[in-house]
């Protein structure tokens, strides 16, 4: 039942396993840290569900310490990460220690950043227990924090030495942050697996319905995607940028609204819709494609349109994100499902358009009062 | 008048200069930086000082923020970072920005882990003003902050793109911290180049007269030294280990007492002659090669003693150093000067010993009330 996924990525190359009861006592994360100093990182819902079971696979480190942190996108920045570096200190975790990541991706983000700098690094394993983290935010390096006015504007490249997707951790999540983990999925059908696309069209049902074998397709479709593009282009100096489909437009909408009222996966959902409606407008994806793209949102359902920021302050924030920070706007757009490009070529004057015609507030089809 | 030592590391080997004038509106500053976005992070003891030489320097450049932050150690933690990161937002740094670390070791340690975690790494280029920094801390790539608890213990390895070490700024330095700066000199030769001590006890009047081709020379030494050991070994799996002779010892006295009470340069001072001290006891350096060590020390004059810390709780810091914390003791000794070892082979007890005899306080030969 467990399938596992390599990293191409010197110097350590790394394996993603994806697979029910991965967490047991003989499983993969109680051997790598047999006999080792280990720090888990955490949240109060995650270890209040599952941090029993963590534990009991973690029985034969040598050291085991936790540090529990709130729940929640907002408490990720660098204040949150005064308190992992605390609880490093307090369990004398040294250079030869591992730390683990256990939840979502903000907890993956944040121990990630923490195992990045702490003693200038020190190793990693990710075991995501989200739908969103184990397709996508505990594979390939990113870490790091938001600041006030910006989302990931602090961090580093740190890839774990393993990842552990445990699928049975899906069990306890609720159907909203399902949902949004669905928004990473649909990513990669959209940017380069447009037959990935079409069997999400087809199967959608079952997976909403979180059958088993649906639920394994679409993490292993998902991380096959990832890795490829990590592999390929590890720092983003190329073809991974790919991956911020929907992210200048997603990010804005998070940092406009507070961290927490929208979910990432919700806030890219609408960011990537709006990359295909404004790759129609200016005749670069066919209509009938745009509208494929905005139907499967709209049957997860994932919102498919911005809240109520206006445009103006859209584009703003949208020019102050991390990729165009000072700097020309440059956009992920469609040529097709299944093709993504890179650009700057975009007319301001387009992008204007879509901006206000996401306005007024009353066409959105997402409520999150 | 200038001279230029590579750093040769990959993907980025990178130039150290060293001379008066570089500061200069056509010197290497100047042209590294010319049409692009810069950040300077100083502090207010030497914006005030060099402030306007240069911005002068920096005039071709596209745009130029400044972050100028309270001089000193104890400003060197996650706090004060987040100040940096404020400044980079508020400039408009994107990706494509330059960091300029623009003083000594404090703010070359922050400025570099800002610049390894702004945006996941932005270009840096060290100009440090001190005595300490030009010789030792803005080469390497070593940065980061301290915890309330230990020294360094976060950060990052980023390498600089360049090191312009402008000897004219060292003419503000006051005799304290040119001193301290001292220490790391001194240390070059102890660990791997007996030539350069000799050449230090023949000269060391010269040097503290700040006679310019003692100055020159004892800049561009240190800087070849560490430079070697830096492309031997850049993440100190080895050899750069040797580099923190002294140091064990030395970030106990400065943890113990409070940070700018004893300077960097002075604590490992000390810490340098406890572990020659502690060579001698265990019988693997000549007791007239210990002589030299600590006379040369008391000929600047910099301290050969801890302060009253008390021998237990000595070890006690010495155990939690970021070098040690959770496992052995491991310790840079000394066979012979310019002859240093990584040892864990040290018994306790003989460590214990040269701790015991450090008290009582009475023995310090150097006051800092």
């Amino acid at each position: 039942m467990t399938t596992t996924i390599q990293v191409e990525l010197p110097p350590h190359p790394y394996p993603i396993h994806i697979g029910p009861g991965l967490l047991a006592t003989d499983g993969p994360l109680a051997e790598l840290v047999a006999g080792a100093r280990v720090l888990v990182i955490s949240n109060d819902t995650v270890a209040a569900l599952h941090g029993e079971r963590l534990r009991a696979a973690l029985a034969r480190a040598g050291h085991v310490g936790e540090c529990v942190l709130p729940d929640g996108e907002r408490w990720k920045n660098l204040e949150t990460m005064a308190r992992i570096f605390d609880a490093a200190i307090d369990h004398g975790c040294a250079r030869d220690c591992w730390f683990v990541a256990f939840g979502g991706g903000v907890i993956g983000d944040m121990a990630g950043f923490a195992a990045a700098t702490w003693q200038r690094g020190v190793r990693l394993i990710q075991v995501p227990t989200t739908l969103l983290a184990q397709v996508d935010s505990s594979v390939g390096g990113k870490t790091g924090v938001n600041h006030p006015r910006g989302k990931n504007m602090i961090g580093a490249f740190h890839q774990p030495r393993a990842v552990i997707a445990d699928t049975d951790t899906l069990s306890t999540l609720d159907d909203r942050q399902f949902r949004a983990g669905l928004a990473e999925v649909i990513k990669y059908g959209l940017i380069r697996d447009a037959d990935f696309f079409a069997w999400l069209e087809a199967e959608l049902d079952a997976v909403l319905a979180r059958e088993p074998a649906a639920l394994a397709h679409i993490i292993e479709q998902s991380c096959r995607n990832k890795a490829a593009v990590v592999a390929e282009d590890e720092r983003e100096t190329g073809v991974r940028a790919l991956l911020n489909l929907g992210h200048t437009f997603g990010h804005a909408i998070e940092t406009a609204t507070g961290y927490d009222t929208w979910l990432h996966g919700e806030a890219i959902a609408a960011g990537m819709c709006m990359a295909a409606r404004l790759s129609a407008r200016i005749g670069w994806l066919a209509q009938g494609e745009c509208d494929r793209v905005e139907s499967l949102f709209q049957r997860v359902p994932l919102p498919t349109r911005p809240p109520a920021i206006g445009g103006t302050r859209m584009r703003e924030l949208m020019q102050s994100d991390k990729k165009t920070l000072g700097g020309r706007m440059r956009l992920i757009l469609l040529e097709g499902v299944g093709r993504a490009v890179i650009t700057d070529a975009c007319p301001a004057g387009e992008l204007d358009a879509e901006l206000a015609a996401a306005d007024p507030p009353s066409r959105a089809t997402h409520d999150h009062a």
